[in-house]
């Protein structure tokens, strides 16, 4: 009898959590803390994307170049870290251009540009596979805010509003429910899952009032599911307060079962965070101050389950996923 | 007319080194400084290994994993940094197994503890592609040892032996000279080739006596005038003060040519480092204690030219080609 193959969690949790080392949080958070010793704390993260699996092969080179950047600067934006600087690894493939070369390091020089994050080294190599690039971000923080702080009572927050990139996923694939929407609908849910925006602007209001904290990348259901379970909590949470972008609205009115979609799907790149009931008052607020809207969701309950979400007529949802997984 | 393409060195020197930050020495060194100013000095490198291209599919797991380790490890020590800890990203193919991850994780490990390099996290993914592996490693350094400190004058120094992997990756191919070597000899260029062995005793003798440092990994030839073209100066290199193993003289004792290939090829992770007149003693004294042989090979000259390299006649040598590029 062959043995079922790992999850991507299970792999990350049996396999390579016995190997990590002071700093890493057995591989439970976002990021990881350089270990220092004393109060210095550089926090550093890395994400790859791969060609055909995180975006399409002809996706513009500068807007897979400028995902590539942000998807890391959102871990560290979730950290409440100020970014440093990354290092880049770029396998690539037989057919690479010049062109092509040149375009992803213009996009990639903007987003560094933007987001005061430059370039400190890398590695380029051949792959005879498709084009895959690794960034490793870092950052520097002066309380890294965990996954692990939650605490029963203490209320749930979400960032920007949900769903939009994997309703942009839909687009991009040319759903069907993509064709009934107007053309301004499709271009701004593509564009959410094209460029995701990194909510550097939360790191102060997250340092100073957020119990616990992470990036939404593989769906609201099942990240939450995480944080929760790193702080040894539950949770509940509304449906309806959910924050959903008109555009996402417009699509969930097509076809009602998107919104299992919106909230299962990944790509998000918001900050899912928690704060006591004390805190929660300045968290808003602080959060409302940086320009970036953080709406209350939900509240930590005592409990070791997945969070469970309800619906208008408090009913539980059951969703058949909670969250993206890669295999 | 078509543009040609870019060489390895041009993409890093005419397209990403313009991207470059305070502390990445405008991507010409083998690792970066986080830019945190003042005298803290964190170390960063990365460096990335493709089945197919760095190893052979069916290389065992645990040994791969290794080599993904060690290679880091050897651009910090040729920094004089020691290791804090690594992030590891991964990127699986269709048909990866539990026991491949196993075997994998177990020789990850060993390499963790037996350098003191912890897990710190890292990112797993899905590839159509071959299985790729990205590490970036963290050290601290009290001097951080750049490529660009050699001045006229100094000493040209190398450890271990040259040329051992670049031949050992002619036996992993079957390659002819191969089948006329002893089982012993074959046994230890492969292993050479397969299993690096980061210089990391050499930190403190780096530090204090060193004037220029860096690990060569593209072959001695190429690696030693990228050193001398990052300090601004040239070098004379007597081809026979090169240390060769018995397994590579036995080699070229067979096969002549053989010689350019273990000064040309890739693979070594041995340090090329310099000292002043003054500092080589110790420097060569200090290695010794250490453990690490340090070869004095030549002497760094005035000039912009690539270094020369001197037969025992006194004639120069003409590498058809420098070193290793993967494109």
């Amino acid at each position: 009898m062959s043995e079922r193959r790992f999850s991507e969690d299970e792999l990350i949790a049996e396999i390579f959590a016995p190997l990590a080392g002071d700093g890493a949080f057995g591989l439970r958070d976002d990021a990881a803390l350089l270990p220092l010793g004393g109060a210095r704390e550089i926090v550093v993260t890395t994400d790859a994307l791969v060609s055909g699996v995180h975006f399409f092969p002809d996706d513009p080179p500068g807007l897979v170049a400028k995902k590539a950047l942000r998807v890391n600067l959102s871990d560290l934006a979730a950290k409440a870290a100020a970014p440093l600087g990354f290092l880049l690894t770029l396998a690539l493939p037989p057919d690479w251009t010049n062109d092509w070369a040149r375009s992803f390091a213009a996009g990639l020089a903007e987003g560094a540009r933007e987001f005061a994050c430059p370039l400190l080294g890398g590695d380029t190599t051949a792959t005879p596979g498709p084009l895959t690039i690794s960034i490793a971000a870092f950052g520097r923080a002066t309380r890294f805010v965990s996954r692990s702080g939650a605490r029963p009572g203490d209320r749930i927050f979400v960032s920007g509003t949900i769903g939009d990139a994997a309703l942009g996923l839909g687009v991009a694939r040319g759903e069907a429910f993509a064709e009934r929407l107007g053309e301004g609908t499709r271009a701004h849910l593509l564009d959410r899952y094209r460029l995701p925006q990194p909510r550097l602007p939360l790191i102060a209001t997250l340092r100073e009032h957020a119990s616990a904290a992470m990036d939404v990348s593989d769906g609201l259901a099942g990240d939450l599911a995480k944080l929760l379970r790193a702080s040894g909590v539950s949770g509940l949470v509304e449906l309806g307060r959910v924050p959903l972008s008109a555009a996402a609205r417009e699509a969930i009115a097509l076809e009602p079962e998107l919104l299992s979609r919106a909230v299962t799907g990944g790509d998000d790149y918001e900050i899912l965070c928690c704060a006591s009931v004390d805190a929660a008052p300045a968290l808003a607020l602080a959060a409302g101050k940086a320009g970036v809207a953080l709406a209350e969701i939900g509240v930590v309950t005592v409990g070791a389950e997945p969070p469970q979400f309800l619906d208008s007529s408090g009913s539980i949802i059951n969703f058949s996923r909670l969250s993206f997984s890669h295999f």
